[in-house]
């Protein structure tokens, strides 16, 4: 219900956009601009043709959200959006933005195209930005804000809430972070903690003195478990001395969160893992996506010359030919379900350490009950179709199936539990290798047990 | 790096429990349990026996850190803990729990064992707790927290502030919700926003009108798509009438977009919806897999039929047995990923409404592409490999599994944009529909190929 009253506001929000492109009344525009969120303008932004973005950016008042806008866009619309634009004008949004929209604009740009607009700030400005793009994409530091509140430790509480009230910046505010005399964190303050505290209180006192704290350099993936695990509103990020750099806030994580599972997905699918693949050409999209298709093109040579090798076990029984399509494609499904359910289960922490043997165990298991039955199926079904067949066909094609999916079980919980223990991304590397493994197996599989039971 | 601390920090704390336990040593055990965070305890939780599990329960104190500890853990742990307990001493937790914890632990139990906890509550507790069990699961009901802030729009800034530093509850305050005479929801005012107010302004002049809220009935996941999308801490939830009710926030909406991603996967892997499927058994595990491979199983069938009916053509040329297996698997790899990557696009806003032609083109573009390469290289292959067969092969194969992918795209595509023009969801049906499809097709057309190539 929700979702469609969703999609129909935004729906009239395209189309009263388009009207007024339409009639180029930019008055109207200018004000309906205004009055949209930008995270709604972001949305209608993709329907807008090339023309239409670049007029209706034009139109953008030179404030922080205008940055917020930019950085809820896809990269890839960001980048071609700005690189049109001039870096006068870039600048200016940037000078208003706040820090985290900062590095997602100027991360989106050219290198020649940051530096033309890095020397248009002043030097404290630039500073600063040199500072966020200095981080390694996806870690803490590049996702982080910098406008965080942080007091020395024996700072008063009453002070701290005047200085609080007297902050126009950092609207994200949660905790306090407390420092000592060299900038080092040593503790926060929950705000509800502060409200309630007697005037006179030295923060020190009040302090809980135990922080989960990040390093700027740490994936933002880890930084997003521990903002899932223990429900934070903002993790703070420190660098080697533990001075406080900025603080990562849970809005964020929510992104990070949502393109880390697309990303898993489309790993797993052997699509590459750039999110934004929808949004790119046929001709990158065909180049992401073609080494896992090369490793099963190869996987397909194999079984080819698999069955090359078995040539006269077929041409005696052309009927086991018919049974290559269900085996391959029952042991790669059974298999691809076995690896889906341990990669996410690694991803969101549920297989835990030590756990391997009991997970084998227990996949073999349901690849065992499957395939008896998926095997005495199919056995059946071979002996009632092929008639004429040797009187063996039902048991190859079944004792071959059920074979074959008990492998895939296995092979599919083994294969990312294995990878793991070697530090490689289970979700990069589970798709081919199981696929691609599984087949061939169960091919050889097949004609090894067709020969000596036929006996041919 | 910060991954390997975290778990460094977890096992250290796991083998300090186990060490306790061996030694029964209770005080020691209760105390280490109060110094551990309850996240972290749900965390060790699962590498406990059942019985170490029961005794650590047992002295966990009846306060809101048992409640937050019991709601942190999968649901299936959760019932076999709780249905072994007393119902008098559950009743002393779920007294102390924070609301949005209630609902997940009664949730987890079985309908009796719910009502004899509900009995030995007060008649206003039980009264509440009935109308939190009543919302469906997954709805915002159902993940929404009561304690929140509200005032009537008539009141002064300073008495708000006032109010709000009085309160003891309400621990994730972000917000002040304004409603009028008749308790309906009329705006909204940012907690910063409240304290640079002069004191005696009226709430009303000051809140934000424009409210962003839900429905009691609506799904989480459009909760969590409204939170992700405009970075909200909360979004209240209201009645038909635009009571308040409760509020979601955002560290709940966090871990529904985890178990949403995690449910889309399995889905697509026809392994049930079951996020929670590595602590069931073997036997249910296997159950929830069944429905897909049956639909696969179903496929090959039909595949093993087709094949049948050109038993004279294999006769005739037996290398043509060889490239099925490529030919299916490329056909269902690249079928995968397009549909992979559109059930992605769908779930993460990125597929717009409108645009179905653009992306089929685009994805047919990526199948020509990919499908003209790999037919090339297969096509050399299968005449380098098997010289002796007709001299067709080559083409024969070339020209397949290119058209196979083609069609394998176009399909992969189309599936999930019209599921999701039926309103059925997308990943659920997207995985045995697209092989299945693909896999058929391409037999099909391999054998419509050679018959009429190779002159038979």
């Amino acid at each position: 219900m929700r979702k469609e009253m969703f999609e129909h506001e935004i729906t009239l929000l395209r189309d009263t956009f388009r009207r007024l492109l339409r009639r180029h009344a930019r008055t109207n525009l200018s004000k309906l601009i205004q009055k949209t969120h930008p995270a709604d303008l972001s949305v209608i932004f993709r329907y807008f043709s090339d023309e239409e973005q670049e007029q209706v950016f034009a139109l953008m008042p030179l404030d922080e959200s205008t940055g917020e806008f930019l950085s809820e866009l896809d990269e890839s619309t960001l980048s071609e959006l700005l690189e049109e634009e001039e870096s006068d004008r870039i600048a200016l949004i940037v000078r208003e933005s706040n820090s985290n929209d900062q590095g997602t604009i100027l991360n989106a740009l050219s290198e020649e195209k940051t530096q033309s607009i890095l020397e248009l700030l002043r030097q404290d400005e630039q500073e600063e930005l040199e500072e966020i793009l200095a981080y390694p994409e996806d870690s803490a530091g590049s996702l982080m804000s910098t406008d965080f509140f942080a007091l020395r430790q024996n700072t008063k509480s009453h002070d701290a809430i005047k200085t609080l009230q007297d902050q126009d910046e950092a609207e994200m505010v949660f905790y306090l972070y407390i420092t000592d005399d060299d900038e080092r964190l040593v503790g926060v303050i929950s705000l509800r903690t502060l409200a309630i505290t007697p005037p006179n209180t030295l923060l020190s006192d009040i302090m809980m003195k135990s922080v989960h704290m990040v390093r700027a350099e740490t994936d933002q993936e880890d930084v997003a478990q521990i903002v899932a695990q223990y429900n934070y509103l903002a993790v703070p990020v420190v660098d080697s001395d533990m001075r406080l750099l900025g603080i990562v806030t849970v809005d964020d994580v929510v992104d990070v969160i949502r393109e880390e599972a697309t990303e898993d997905f489309l790993k797993m699918a052997g699509a590459g893992k750039d999110r934004e693949i929808l949004h790119k050409s046929s001709w990158e999209n065909a180049k992401a996506r073609l080494p896992w298709l090369f490793a099963s093109w190869l996987g397909g040579i194999v079984a080819a010359t698999v069955i090359g090798a078995y040539e006269h076990v077929l041409q005696s029984t052309i009927a086991l030919a018919a049974f290559i399509p269900v085996i391959m494609g029952m042991g790669g499904n059974i298999g691809t379900q076995s690896s889906t359910i341990i990669v996410r289960g690694i991803a969101t922490g549920r297989v835990d350490f030590g756990s391997e043997f009991k997970l084998i165990f227990k996949e073999i298991t349901v690849g065992l009950l499957l395939g008896g039955l998926y095997g005495l199926l199919l056995g059946i079904f071979a002996e009632l179709k092929f008639i004429d067949a040797p009187p063996f066909l039902g048991l190859v094609v079944g004792l071959s199936i059920g074979l074959s999916m008990l492998i895939a079980t296995a092979v599919g919980t083994m294969i990312p539990l294995f990878l793991r223990k070697l530090d490689i991304d289970p979700a990069i590397a589970t798709g081919p290798f199981v696929t691609t493994s599984v087949d061939i197996v169960g091919v050889l599989l097949y004609f090894v047990i067709a020969t000596s039971f036929l006996n041919l």
